[in-house]
């Protein structure tokens, strides 16, 4: 073998090897579950992009996956992209950005009585559903895109207004509207750490 | 050169270069926020080791990183490390895997209605909360610790015998205990994805 075949091939064989080596060193820059909860913040300008089925279906995996009292998990999740049913929803929630001009999707978090627990536990179904959007709002900035969650219980008018825009079943209660799509903003993520907040044992 | 020598300094530059990748390849290994997400699961045992404080201090930090309803951070953390006050949440949450045998503390997320939102709002602290509970569900996961939601609210015997071990003011209402600590236990996450639960538009 000639000295130049044989460098050749060494040099060939370093080249792969970087090539490789740089795609590992992509992650390193990964972001980790505890710095994407620490920097997800609230978005609420959004570029005309609409999400892809597979980037929907993540976030409502996400959502999912939230453990539920009993596992009865007493949830559904409407994904709506229709222009005049998202005006409809931001008349029923004034303040949400849900305009076709600004957002393409919501996805709208809903208890479901019919799943729930009964009696007085049948309230879990809220602490439930708010787990399953904190899940959301993480999955979202984690895939770099942006979100929002829009409260509409225990308010009454918005819960019959979004009630009344989706033709939700009486059995079927809407915690929240998540606007979401790819962020128009960059806000800064805001430090809500107070020590007094933290008590030790029963001394309060 | 001799080819010996070009071959030795070729191979020498390859070790070197696999050599960095390798350290490289270990945070392809990272969790991702969105993996994390899907693999937590409740853990019940744990064992004897006790969490630092920077851990404490991490999981708190992850639990106020929430979102709030018109940004309140109506909230309050006790941590509960003192064995008899452990054996008191036990027998005031009969099914939880509190006991000072299994658990070294706990984390008691609760809603301060000195900072909450006022009239029919005011009930968004349990939604406020239950974002924290999730963060500081999915931040011990992501440490490689384990936790488990117990539910008190809304359950009124749960509530006042929670209050009562803690010696919380009237103002402060316990949403839920978290135990937390490191795994005895290697459960398999549940898969809780069902596509019925997913509905377009105003089409239920």
């Amino acid at each position: 073998m000639k000295i130049r075949t044989i460098f050749a091939l060494c040099l060939a064989t370093a080249t792969l090897t970087l090539t490789s080596c740089n795609s590992s060193q992509k992650d390193e820059n990964v972001t980790t579950p505890i710095e994407n909860i620490m920097t997800r913040t609230s978005i609420r300008a959004f570029t005309p992009e609409k999400l892809t089925d597979a980037e929907i279906e993540t976030l409502l995996r996400a959502g999912m996956a939230a453990p539920t009292a009993v596992n009865k998990q007493p949830w559904d999740f409407v994904v709506v992209d229709d222009p005049a049913l998202l005006d409809s929803l931001q008349a029923a929630l004034s303040k949400a950005p849900i305009t076709r001009a600004n957002c393409q999707q919501v996805i709208v978090v809903c208890g479901n009585m019919q799943k729930a627990l009964e009696g007085d536990a049948q309230a879990y179904w809220i602490q439930d559903c708010s787990a399953a959007t904190q899940n959301i709002l993480l999955a979202a900035h984690a895939m770099g895109l942006g979100a929002v969650w829009c409260g509409v219980l225990p308010i009454k008018e918005r819960i019959e207004a979004v009630s009344a825009v989706l033709k939700l079943p009486s059995f079927v209660r809407p915690l929240c509207v998540i606007p979401v799509g790819h962020p128009a903003e960059a806000p800064q993520p805001k430090d809500k750490w107070k020590s007094e907040n933290v008590h030790r044992n029963a001394a309060w």
